[in-house]
């Protein structure tokens, strides 16, 4: 009896210790810890000593110059500085077009950060579990989105590095960089000094990744261990520094999170942005032999007449013309998007995209949940006409555990443009994983996952953009899910964890897809069909 | 026996159930509940119906059209809309000058939220914990600091309302309104239609006023209960409005935080801000009778020539000038800041300043708790010369829990500007109530309340600026004892509640001041003798 009972208290002090220290964990976790000391989180990289903070026990550093710009030329240098460089704020941003989404309620879901712009915009920032302790974490090196136009380092919330970095024990950085008119305006036919002008962005990314290398050790980071992770633009650029000399070998893994679709390509052949340049020329009056004058050129004034020049090329090939770097046959030498390069032969692949990209537009399916099946049915024959009912049934045989009207805004670009280069990327040595995010945002009765619904998941910063996610403990456990197969792929190559399904490298033979979801499974070819239909609806 | 284990296993149910229900408190509490659909939080204004969100049980609205500013004139009623008109992402700010402090860490400590800027800026944002529900409750209607030159009502994180309405079951709204040269170029010497020029920046802030009024009821606030609270500028525009006949009625209680310096006046003498004006039509190159054209100019060429004749101005005055609504003897009657005015004999004031001010500039004192005596020494003697003696045994009669050193950083320009109003103000019926936050905040070893500090406490919003609070449970319970005393002073008119002192309504004879501090207290004339040494130092 005194044995049970002598149990019975032993038990019930685990318990409530448990328990009290349960409490006192999420308490703990609530409230942010931070020390921005002085002498608490210096580094001494290349060219001098930097001063970060410390919060939540992850060193954090914002805005190191990691090299200087002068328009249209590569990326040099910075110069030594003497003491210590203050680094806890962000660096400014690469000047881009005015954006006009700010009364969208897209807003709400993606709060856009705004933040100061400057030409000389190359910073980086870093968030580490340790700084100087021997250590070699996997580094994971995010390249943002906006296409090779807009965007910064921290345009979204969900970008901020902090607890990635400490979920993951893992470094990660990310990085601004020169876009649009001042990073790919081609005016290589105007002389040798702007031969690269036309890849200057890509090159402040090689640039970024050259200081990573050399100094991300420091930072208990391995340099040896480096992957790159982008989403959407960011995606277009890791395929393109897998196609560039100028990057071998400055990274070694590779996830690309909607970077491929049929309707863009990720780089432009030399004769449109030759043309681009002419007509930019053109418009501003300045002559081919008064190029230098570009220099000085206000840049509202040069974006201006550059767009000008885009809209005037679209309209001579009748083809879209966005920013992007250009396919030269030196600095960069492949059809990026639409082949693969034997100099990342060696390079693990992780790529995917999610349910809905571009064709769930948000706020466009609002309510979708409670639409009748009448609704429904007009509007799928309303969107695949005399397909719906063949693309209704293959949807079910896919999808049979979501419903029906989700096959509403079921992606139709990303996803065969994905499949299709991991088709060809599967043939060389190193192995490629493809996902679905698929996971329904429990936000206004229900939101399919639009494109960037995966970022605040992978970055495990669920509760900070509660309006994309959900938010709370659901968000939470997808955030967990998402963001360990980011990491162990980052540290091991392979993005397997415990929490999923047996998750195989892509073959062409097996069409292995994890798809990511409440319940998450592996798809073998399950969309095929589904997308034979779609795409010659 | 029995009867005993039969107790101690009721308790230890019952501190079980305790401890889990709490630790799911703090788990529900970690993560953000939203729901932002169509439906969840539609209001019918004065204008037409608009559309909000829920966050945590508490409905928000963000970018609410309170009027429509046309350059130079008073503001216009909206016109109706049909439909539902989406207000949940912020409406645009209105155009400042630039901000030089990107790089400063200041920046880290109290991070600036950047924002579209539109001439038109006439937007108002409202937190609030029911709609339609026949509550009454207190509204609290925040001004924003900046001077009258820049700011917005979500320049800085912690301006967010939400916690503020929800810990203290309030009406939260928050105001952007005309600025700088938009809001206070006096320009009523060319005509009539400009006769309101010089102060329409405040008569914005008058027809958000009279919105509310109208319009607050469907929010659950009671329109016979609003207390304006505002910060720095944000103080002065309160004063200002406490001497405009436009605005009498329309508020109840006024709460001043660090409004009132001794270096600063509220508001511009009318030769003053009519010899601003004619230099700015000189630096144009525009006649007095061509005024018209101003309404043309780009703002930052106006702001250009405008701010070139304050400095042009200063030089022919030997005075500083900002921008400042106009003493015209008609909108607004009184030297704000010199004196009070009859106008609001009937509305109770609470007003203090923060222990550090524009002396603690933030990173000045890094260290200062480390400091050597010698080394305090050596500065006191550097800063109060030959009464450093006297200044120091002052400070520790006024201060005996402070540190020494703290008297390096203690506000010189802010309390006895703060005192002499409210020796003035509380002749009046209505009682005043004076403080002074004197929390050292945590971080970097140790900061003196800077001018800002208390901002985040008054929201409650301490962990969404940890780099300005320390975080953690500390600045969590000293955010309750702020808030609360703000909270009950907006419901009751009387600031008391159980974590504090009792705390008296200041009188020439008591000379009360309540000293916001880890242990909160009570002091009476406690700082006069140093204050008598400092202002003749």
């Amino acid at each position: 009896m005194r044995g049970k009972q002598a149990k019975r208290g032993k038990l019930v002090v685990l318990v409530l210790t448990t328990s009290v220290l349960l409490s006192y964990a999420l308490l703990a976790d609530t409230f942010a810890e931070i020390d921005a000391s002085l002498d608490s989180a210096i580094v001494t990289v290349e060219s001098g000593k930097i001063r970060g903070y410390v919060e939540d026990g992850i060193y954090v550093f914002r805005g190191i110059p990691y090299a200087k710009a002068t328009r249209f030329m590569l990326p040099e240098k910075v110069e030594r500085w003497d003491g210590v460089l203050d680094t806890r704020v962000y660096g400014e941003c690469c000047p881009t077009p005015p954006i006009e989404a700010v009364f969208d309620p897209v807003e709400l879901v993606i709060p856009h950060v705004y933040w100061p712009q400057n030409e000389n915009c190359l910073f980086l920032n870093i968030w580490t579990p340790g700084i100087e302790d021997g250590r070699k974490r996997p580094v994971m090196v995010w390249l943002h989105g906006g296409g090779f136009s807009t965007g910064s380092s921290i345009e979204q919330k969900a970008y901020d590095g902090k607890n990635l970095s400490e979920n993951g024990d893992v470094v990660v950085v990310s990085i601004n960089h020169r876009l649009n008119v001042l990073g790919f305006l081609d005016l290589s036919a105007y002389g040798e000094k702007y031969r690269y002008s036309g890849n200057v962005g890509m090159a402040d990314i090689v640039a970024a990744l050259e200081w990573i290398k050399s100094n991300i050790e420091h930072f208990g980071g391995d340099p040896e261990n480096i992957t790159l992770f982008g989403q959407s633009g960011g995606g277009g650029k890791i395929l393109t520094l897998m196609a560039m000399p100028a990057a071998k070998g400055l990274f070694q893994k590779a996830i690309v999170q909607s970077g491929l679709f049929s309707t863009f390509s990720p780089v432009l052949p030399q004769n449109i942005s030759r043309r681009v340049a002419a007509l930019t020329l053109e418009n501003l009056g300045v002559s081919p032999t008064e190029v230098d004058d570009l220099q000085s050129i206000p840049y509202q004034t040069l974006l201006t007449a550059a767009s000008k020049a885009q809209a005037q090329v679209a309209e001579e090939t009748g083809q879209r013309v966005s920013w992007a770097p250009v396919l030269d046959g030196e600095y960069i030498t492949v059809n990026v998007g639409m082949e693969t390069s034997p100099l990342s032969r060696d390079v693990p692949v992780m790529l995917g995209t999610t349910f809905g990209e571009m064709d769930a537009n948000l706020f466009a399916g609002f309510g979708k949940n409670s639409w009748s099946p009448e609704e429904i049915a007009a509007r799928m024959a309303d969107k695949y006409g005399d397909k719906a009912e063949a693309i209704a049934q293959a949807f079910r045989k896919a999808y049979p555990r979501k419903p029906l009207v989700d096959a509403l805004f079921i992606d139709t670009t990303g996803r065969p443009a994905t499949l299709a280069w991991a088709r060809l990327k599967c043939q060389d040595p190193a192995p490629v994983y493809v996902y679905i995010f698929a996971y329904e945002i429990p936000v206004n009765g229900g939101m399919v996952a639009f494109h960037c619904a995966e970022i605040p998941f992978v970055f495990h910063n669920t509760d900070l953009v509660p309006m994309a996610t959900g938010g709370g403990v659901d968000a939470f456990i997808m955030a967990e899910v998402v963001s360990r197969a980011w990491v162990n792929f980052a540290r091991y190559g392979d993005p397997n964890h415990d929490l999923l399904p047996e998750w195989p490298a892509f073959t062409i033979k097996n069409g292995a897809t994890m798809v990511f979801d409440k319940t998450s499974w592996v798809g073998y070819e399950h969309d095929d069909e589904l997308y034979n239909l779609l795409s010659t609806k």
